[in-house]
């Protein structure tokens, strides 16, 4: 106790701000890890409806390794079709241009529309199950120290954090601080609005005048997810850099009723009142994006928002999809943003403490990537807080969160500053309007394989080794690029002929995953080249002693922190499961011999997805295979010959805290 | 109150005795219905491990409609492959055949293998989303009265029993009656084997000592889903007729630590000392049938069952797997049984009490079925019965559960008869064994359709309209058979362009589909064919009226027990919502149009399942198309071209109350 006569003090290892999609991500980790972990949120309760929808592919393979994927994809809206209308040569909307991603293929996972609310619920169902970690709703933080002297030491606790429990009234109002009145159609759409300032401050002053609870909390590690307002980043003195535009836009969740027969197709209408954005959801909902306000140039005075309403957003959508009629009974959510591209400079402090999501950049919401960004960040930052916490990998990996994630932020931006015009260039006479859609197009197809998530673009680092030379791609696995995600296929276990997608088998369980692309085990030649790489990994060669020993467990989860998992070329009625070195389908006294663990890239004729070219997708030559590491977030870390153990052992010893060996310093 | 002083009287419409997969699936329809009902279970816990684990394709398309399959599919095990393990010509144990269903690609989902605990909780989960209905555990019935003089008067409630309330104490004895120490590895495994005597009657003498709250309940319909010694069908004084054979099997859920190669794949091992069933399960479990004793042939001494207990078994599996290496440590769950076919003359008492499942069929476990054929019969029954119950359908459907069930569950005794004895005729001898896998494969072959549930072989009746003249096949939809499954396709949404599987469209809800099979609207004649159709649907012809008001709604649910879907089969770029008549895709004033009511045969190229070939599957001319009506359990009912509407309102008039007509006389 101090000098509040209700402050208690406690430890924990890492605190998250927070409790959005990028919060609860982060905390998923720590739940899977083991990590002594708290996350707060100053709202009561947790978002039900409205906000964040889109679900990029990339995101979706994720959720699949966490586990959580069968329940998105159960109630979810799958988007692989697009529609752009405008004016045709008498003024009334056509189709002027239809799309289909060209990418559709190379993720099982379409792109689907969902909720936010519900996929925070399913990551938290996740973390439930895995751990003791509860979110402390109606809790704010109040004050930060980080004792920078105390980074060398990795038992120390150099961030305080004092937080604060609200009351239930301060946190309702923290949820939705305009609604007095529940008995309105729609939820109040300002809340969490970029137009709206932010009530943090607010609140904690009513908190102290009622001297509530706090508690100081010292930290190893902080995790600020806590929006574009961020406490956290402002704690810090990181600023947001960029510049707003002066459009103002309304965003509306309703049931259509309409005869405009696109309203169930993601597109865009356009005509000379202004661009429409489209998003067909799940419940029969409809989200549209609508230009409302130009922001008068040059003034400083704060936008009027008392002027937004969802009349006032009916009647724009009616303009512009004129001659079609349009009007809703039901509103679920609606709420205005301020359209703007800012991005913070750094998104960590001494690697101490990170930021993640809407707290480092913010972004017009029509791109449908803000949650995929925020959560994949926590993805990102994560696991690699999670494993230095646990003591299993080098302090040194954090230092890879800011150039992994800031020049995907710096993409992210580029691809709003991009695409965002397109929708108030008010160019929008029937002659240009073909010019226009077909511009949309080409900036979707600029963008869609860094929007979809199917490239990362994550440079050289410790967790990224590049092939030497400066060869961009390995000659070996010509698709198993260094720092690019691992691209799924659908393979047949062994010993039980089952199909299963490799994202499903990567579990998202803080493990490195050794693969083993054993290529076709009949030749006599390749055979014995996986049993010498057998016997290298049992520690009979260039690795002194098991590689599965030679690193730091994961406390209470994995004696080790590497996975293996062999997958080889062979038909699958060739091979048997005994065929390959125990070293890769280990035997447990009590568990048996690991099924799980040795793959066949073959077809077995009842899959249509499971259709044996998995090497192929992986540029891999099916004879010879190939050695890979896959890092916990199912990136690409190294890859290599069956042959190269020592050199992808280096690469490990530079990642994972050797087995016994005292904590590194930082 | 009545004689004892602790005796409550109430009444409900439907009472549901057992609480297993069967009692479960039958208050899942209660729930969709909006139906009264009460559903009792003696047991004081949910059954958590072993038990039946056997799910084929028609149950699993049955839990899509039901909307629970992606949980199944999550957690389940994909049987796709088995393997027939004999002595070769050395003696060794070789694969003398292996299998792979031909059927595989006859249904979308494989068969699989899941705990029957799990499938129960999917079940009670719907269930409550449904309604308020809860398991009222720890409940046995103590009498049964069936007053036939008030058959004739549905309001009437002619059913009383009198239920008693167990303590915790004879609720867990219920629910394990041998085991006392729960610090065994297993539970004891004789608890619900055929080898043990009923516990019923045991519960009541005991709970009647204790003067227990008792309760009167009048019900205007009962079902007993209450397993092979079922208490309902005792009361009835209906018996199981067959016989039982002289052969003791156990069964066994292991984690196996063997070097037999196929251990994680389903199949049989036979040599010498006899045959073993090998079913691979989730969570690394394997499951073992293994023959263990036979019985002296005309005893008519009890079966000693203190000799069999695990070691024996392992015993017996290390002498059959033999030269393989045969052990386990953990030991989920085991039970022991005695081979036998009985089957209940009737299913029913008057149409007002109804007995599913176990009740009425029991047979050896060996063939994977009992579960599935218990879920089909209260599925079957269960929407009779709530319909009936809810004032929308005639009571003369209820007539139908028993010839439609009991044909089934005769061919059931017939397949275990055929396929039980391979397991024990001991012609192991090499010579000998091909042709003893060879027949496996056969009789695996010959009953394949009916196993797997592809086809239901239910006759004629008001339920099943089949073609005049005779024809088994109505020649405008060759594949749609009246009294047959509807064979699940993928399709495209015409509005929306994503794609579903027909089993998800086709929702479990009571209410019965009236599938327009539109054709190619491209074609002018074609399309004024369905604006007639339309036409009269609407009312405005041959039928008086709105086909969609004709009909007494299902309270609560639906203003109609109708729902109109309409599948064509034109290009879907080629097509739009609108055109198709209003009555397909009806406006609501706050909901919108229906946009989940049109679909399109076309494949978009990005789903690898829905192939544009629905109606090849179906059987119908793409351009012409077809009419048909699709029961509430998704078998065909009748099927017509599109002019045929009188003959289809004929159909519907023989099931369905009209709309604002006094209920019918029984």
């Amino acid at each position: 106790m101090n000098e509040e006569n209700n402050t208690s003090e406690s430890h924990t290892d890492v605190l998250i701000v927070g409790a959005g999609p990028s919060g609860l991500m982060t905390a998923y980790w720590m739940a899977r890890c083991g990590v002594r972990a708290r996350i707060i949120d100053k709202r009561g309760t947790k978002v039900m409806n409205g906000h964040a929808d889109g679900l990029r592919m990339r995101t979706l393979e994720l959720f699949d390794s966490m586990g959580i994927q069968h329940r998105v994809s159960h109630e979810g809206f799958v988007t692989a079709y697009a529609a752009f209308w405008a004016p045709g040569e008498d003024g009334i909307p056509i189709r002027q241009n239809t799309y289909t991603s060209a990418k559709i293929n190379e993720s099982p996972l379409n792109n689907m529309l969902l909720s936010q609310g519900r996929i925070e619920q399913f990551i938290l169902d996740s973390i439930q199950e895995h751990s003791d970690i509860q979110v402390e709703r109606g809790v704010i933080a109040e004050s930060l120290e980080y004792d920078e002297q105390q980074d060398g030491n990795l038992e120390a606790y150099p961030i305080t954090v004092k937080l604060r429990t609200l009351s239930d009234e301060e946190a309702s109002l923290a949820t939705d601080p305009e609604n007095k009145s529940k008995s309105q159609v729609a939820r109040n759409g300002l809340y969490r609005s970029n137009l709206t300032a932010d009530d943090w401050d607010d609140l904690i002053h009513r908190s102290k005048a009622r001297q509530a609870k706090t508690e100081i909390v010292k930290a190893k590690y902080l995790i600020g997810c806590d929006g574009a307002h961020s406490w956290t980043r402002k704690q810090l003195n990181i600023p947001l850099e960029g510049s707003s535009t002066d459009h103002i836009w309304g965003v509306i969740d309703i049931i259509p009723i309409t005869n405009f027969p696109d309203i169930r197709r993601l597109g865009t209408v356009t005509n000379a009142s202004g661009t429409i954005l489209v998003i067909p959801r799940e419940r029969n909902l409809v989200r549209l994006y609508v230009p409302v306000q130009v922001v008068e140039a040059g003034t400083t005075r704060r936008f009027d928002r008392s002027t937004i309403t969802p009349e006032m957003i009916r009647t724009r959508v009616r303009e512009i999809l004129t001659p079609y009629t349009f009007d809703f009974q039901i509103c679920d959510w609606w709420t205005a943003y301020q359209v703007g591209q800012r991005i913070a400079p750094t998104f960590t402090k001494g690697n101490r403490i990170f930021l993640a999501g809407d707290a480092v950049h913010t972004h017009s919401p029509k791109v449908g990537l803000g949650m995929n960004m925020s959560m994949q960040d926590s993805f990102n930052v994560g696991w690699k807080v999670a494993l230095v916490a646990a003591g299993v990998a080098h302090p040194s990996i954090l230092s890879t969160y800011h150039p992994e994630r800031h020049r995907l932020a710096e993409m992210l931006l580029d691809y709003d500053r991009h695409w965002s015009p397109l929708f108030t260039e008010m160019k929008s006479e029937a002659a240009e309007s073909p010019d226009k859609t077909q511009t949309m197009i080409k900036v979707t197809e600029l963008f869609e394989d860094f929007a979809d998530g199917l490239k990362a673009f994550y440079g050289a680092s410790s967790l990224v080794w590049k092939p030497e030379g400066g060869e961009e791609v390995p000659a070996v696995a010509r698709c198993l690029i260094p720092g690019e995600r691992f691209p799924p296929a659908k393979l047949r276990n062994q010993a039980e002929g089952g199909t299963h997608w490799t994202m499903r088998l990567m579990k998202s369980d803080g493990r490195f995953r050794v693969v083993i692309l054993a290529g076709d085990m009949r030749k006599y030649e390749q055979k014995q080249r996986v049993h010498t790489l057998g016997h290298l990994l049992a520690g009979h060669g260039a690795v002194n002693g098991s590689l599965m020993r030679r690193y730091a467990p994961i406390p209470g989860r994995f004696d080790s922190p590497l996975d293996l998992m062999t997958i080889h070329s062979a038909p699958w009625a060739q091979a048997e499961f005994f065929d390959f070195p125990d070293i890769l389908r280990p035997l447990d006294p009590v568990m048996g011999w690991a099924y799980g663990k040795i793959w066949c890239d073959d077809a077995p004729g009842w899959d249509r997805y499971c259709d044996g070219r998995a090497y192929e997708t992986w540029g891999v030559d099916r004879t010879r295979g190939a050695l890979v590491v896959i890092r916990p977030d199912q990136y690409i870390g190294w890859v290599g010959e069956l042959e190269n153990v020592d050199q992808m052992v280096r690469y490990l010893d530079g990642v994972l805290v050797r087995a016994g060996n005292a904590r590194p310093k930082l």
